[in-house]
């Protein structure tokens, strides 16, 4: 059954250990409050102090941004369009909030399964009329 | 962050609570063995008993064959090409195996999140040459 | 621009352009009628008379069955769960028809892009009740 | 047959035509000149004097971000993400050029089809090494 890694199951293993979740966690990137009915970016990055190899063999097939749970909105990659280097891939994603949100983003690697983010709360507060 | 349902967290529920997840759990439906190198045919199944909506506030839209931790093949759906009655939606799948499989399903509700099957292992044996 | 490819438009090339065709070039394979409000199998194989080759450097992507101008489902691979030998990659789907359909397949090809089908038509005629 | 719908094509009609064209036609923003090996931004965005609607009935589900015939990236939207309001839908890709680049996009309403942008053209000059 696919499990489903996190960064913090291997946070206290080996330096190794914790470099290889490193490299393939995602991490939702963007402001901690929002307005309702307004864009707000949100950014989902891999990796937060390595890369990760962008190869034929080895590469990050999608990213996907989860609100608790519904799935926001996927971006999937040509590897090829992102050089053949390591990289901490990003994927960029505009919304519109309508209440709070608890972000979450989850990426597939084509050789080590599928990681999930932490959660990230977004405060969209009720605006006076 | 989006939770993994599955059928059997709510199987010893009250009869509506096993019927909601009955509706939603996938299936895996095929052979248990398989030869290597030749056409497989895999059935992901939409519930046992039960029946989905298939409307435009409340359908499946995606569902994902994976095997072990790889994404074997995904199919998304317009739920308007299956009409407006409940049904048991179904993703076909041909694969050719090169090894065992242990195949888990996971699909996608607008409505209500994340569902994961029991896994299915398919026994590929090495054949005499 | 990415042009739409079609086997129609190879056909009285040379012998290697039309079999370069040929191995690309998505067939709709179905029943000419259909019953309305019941399941009915369609499915979309790559060539006619060739097979594509299947490796990781050039391989399918993805398969999408059209209604004329609304995208009805599509199934994404992963190239490794079809072995490395040359085939006719097959996608299957299910649908349940509500009116007659105009089928096209669009497939892509990660080395020679977007080819389409010819279209098929499915004569769904109204019942009587 | 899914026909390829583009703004040109509707430009010298009726204004209510060219303001239905403009509401669906995907354009794509971005640099003139990238730097190869280095992250670029491509924005794609639909419509440009008009906003399409966002409802359940009648929405934008996908964008493409095509260099000639390769995809380079794909993103989808879940419509409730996106607010209730007409809007202009972004995509937002990073990607790292290893030449120049001929983009178009491609987006898909759930009610009008697939839309295709005019090609921009990026250079990405060889750099002294």
């Amino acid at each position: 059954m696919p499990r489903i890694f996190t960064y913090n199951a291997f946070k206290n293993h080996s330096p190794k250990a914790s470099a290889y979740a490193d490299k393939h966690a995602p991490v939702v990137v963007c402001a901690p409050t929002a307005e309702r009915g307004l864009p707000f970016s949100v950014t989902v990055r891999i990796g937060t102090n390595q890369k990760h190899p962008n190869t034929m063999e080895h590469h990050f097939c999608y990213i996907q941004l989860w609100d608790l749970e519904t799935l926001v909105a996927e971006t999937r990659f040509d590897h090829r369009a992102l050089g053949d280097k390591p990289l901490q891939i990003e994927a960029q994603f505009t919304i519109i909030p309508q209440r709070s949100l608890r972000l979450t983003a989850m990426a597939y690697c084509n050789q080590h399964g599928l990681w999930q983010s932490e959660e990230f709360f977004v405060h969209a507060p009720i605006q006076d009329s």
